[in-house]
């Protein structure tokens, strides 16, 4: 690859540190040109680039970066894993004589590490999310539905800085913040690749908080992110209205122990295949094997998912994922216990690999918050 | 087009009524097959399709597509402008022999006219809205933040029934509903199509609501939409603390003059460039030609956008967009006056074309909200 051209919007964020919609040249010739759309002075103030020009219109971009790098790359690297045909198309015919190839995974590589800068904006996200659940205990009570209560947490989240959309590096998958499941709710499945999806708001938003009402004595799992100058730390906790039945609290202790098994294991070196197999073990061990990360049929197979500027990030700990834990890799893990027809619980907390082992970003309370 | 696949999670639901994640494949040959990844029996409760099948891995399309249709698609029609440049590869692999085309412009073409059904979901959020400005009277108060005023209307929207997202069809546009600028950060421009962009929380997120605190006498521009299933009515509002300058006064009312010169002449026939440039004429005659639309040079070039499911669908009345307004269009219509490093106004309302003219979605009263 002699050149690559970063066009979403957090690679080319990440890269240059400015979100305005600009275009992101990387070459081995030169020092990256940073082409913008809009707002230039704006990208001019945020990116410590030196090399950040206008473009108007797309088709000046290829005399900007012969001009710039001195030739035309012969291989051009793209992200193609969520770059629109059309854009890809119009590009062959503005580099008629260019092969492109694949980049996403490189740069997905390079963001799996985090930087202590990007550790420290994690875990400013996390200490807004234990002040928001501290808060949450407050605004909860019975009657309330799903939505005003995932509505009210979501006000005293930005109130506090949170930004609101939890990004998702994915072509269909919405970024959507606020997940309130109480009862019968938190045993349903939806679109997502998740043990739960809940009601939502109709079919054309299935997923996460809905209308249904809350009442005391069921489970009500509260699992949601915070964002913070982009960078997210994600948590699920359990709250209720006056006592929870012993099968809920039982299997929310199961989760504990599955969670906690997990960070006792994570480490640069292991294997996040491995670690999520051993979940699996262990849940069959308890008694959960049917309703471990999901209803029967419907389980999903990972226990963790890598996080920083997009919810789906490097590593993840699941089936098919072979690879080592390293060092400054940041993840959410989340055991789930799932009850169709009844409610679910389950706790989440993002954690950094650290040299030995592993550190909560997330320091909330795990006691389930009854109210 | 012997065949058509809609992937994007809006054409599906368009198409299917779900919005569970899933491939719909259209054929001149058989009835529309709805193939589902994830949750199959939501999916069949919610579609009115009778053909709605499990989707356990891509490979297994083309055999589902043959069995079904009883032969490959020749050629096969695809939202080219939103599908990832890895689905579209992976997809010529399982096709060999077929011809790729782009027909997303159908799909937009065909969404650009609501039905009586998709008008009333519209309807209902414009009613949403309504309430929502009605208390946010009650909410406004001098020394709150843009953030947290948002944040409240947000969760006042979210308990009336708002869906939370306004969805955009774009590779980097996000979704971003709340927009509350106050004095010198209505005069910012950011990264979007948009008159002026606000200061947003962070250099990750540069767009909307951000930490400025709210002062008396100051214009306060708030600008959000409502979703309800799915379907979206957007609107703007001007709001003060105490009196605005009489500045600000004046130019809200040269927006309003603008708004309803384009409404007098919205009827099916118009067309939509010349709506447009009249707006132009308009703004020029009463004194804002430097600040219409934006701060000089950065002056965007529409005055409505098409909404529905998505809020950049047909129709633009915007330059070079000549076409005829029709019955069941609908469009947001928003002009806008900006004046950098003070502030700006405008006003905002979603509207139907009618049989003979048009009618608004957003029936909400259009006097400056002075708390």
């Amino acid at each position: 690859m002699e050149g690559f051209l970063a066009l979403q919007k957090m690679d080319c964020f990440y890269l240059s540190g400015t979100a305005q919609d600009a275009l992101l040249f990387v070459s081995l010739d030169a020092k990256p040109l940073l082409m913008v759309k809009r707002e230039l002075e704006r990208a001019r103030a945020e990116s410590p680039l030196d090399q950040v020009v206008d473009l108007k219109s797309l088709r000046e971009f290829p005399s900007l970066v012969a001009e710039h790098a001195g030739r035309l790359p012969g291989v051009l690297g793209l992200e193609m894993d969520v770059l629109p045909v059309r854009d890809y198309l119009r590009l062959q015919s503005l580099f008629p004589n260019s092969k492109f190839v694949d980049a996403s995974g490189i740069l997905r590589d390079l963001r799996k590490i985090k930087s202590p800068f990007e550790v420290s904006l994690m875990r400013r996200a996390g200490e807004i999310g234990k002040s928001v659940y501290l808060e949450a205990g407050k605004i909860l009570r019975e009657g309330m539905t799903e939505i005003e209560f995932g509505g009210l947490l979501e006000a005293t989240a930005k109130r506090l800085g949170h930004e609101g959309l939890l990004r998702v590096r994915s072509f269909n998958y919405e970024a959507y913040s606020w997940h309130v499941l109480s009862g019968f709710a938190g045993g349903i499945v939806s679109q997502s690749d998740s043990p739960m999806g809940g009601l939502g708001l109709s079919p054309a938003f299935p997923v996460g908080a809905g209308r249904k009402v809350m009442k005391a004595h069921e489970p009500i799992l509260v699992d949601f992110g915070i964002c913070y100058h982009g960078y997210q730390a994600d948590e699920t906790r359990m709250f209720s209205i006056g006592k929870m039945p012993a099968k809920f609290v039982d299997a929310y202790k199961a989760c504990r122990e599955i969670h906690d098994a997990v960070l006792a294991d994570a480490r640069p070196g292991a294997d996040c295949e491995a670690l999520f197999l051993k979940t699996l073990e262990l849940a069959k061990g308890l008694g959960y094997e049917q309703s471990y990360l999901g209803p029967p049929g419907l389980q999903t197979k990972f226990i963790a998912h890598g996080i920083g500027l997009e919810l789906n990030e490097y590593p993840f700990l699941a089936q098919g994922q072979s690879y080592p834990l390293e060092q400054g890799m940041t993840f959410a893990v989340e055991p789930k216990i799932v009850f169709p027809g009844e409610g679910s619980v389950g706790i989440e907390n993002t954690v950094l690999v650290t040299r030995e082992g592993c550190e909560i970003l997330t320091p909330i309370g795990t006691e389930i918050m009854e109210v």
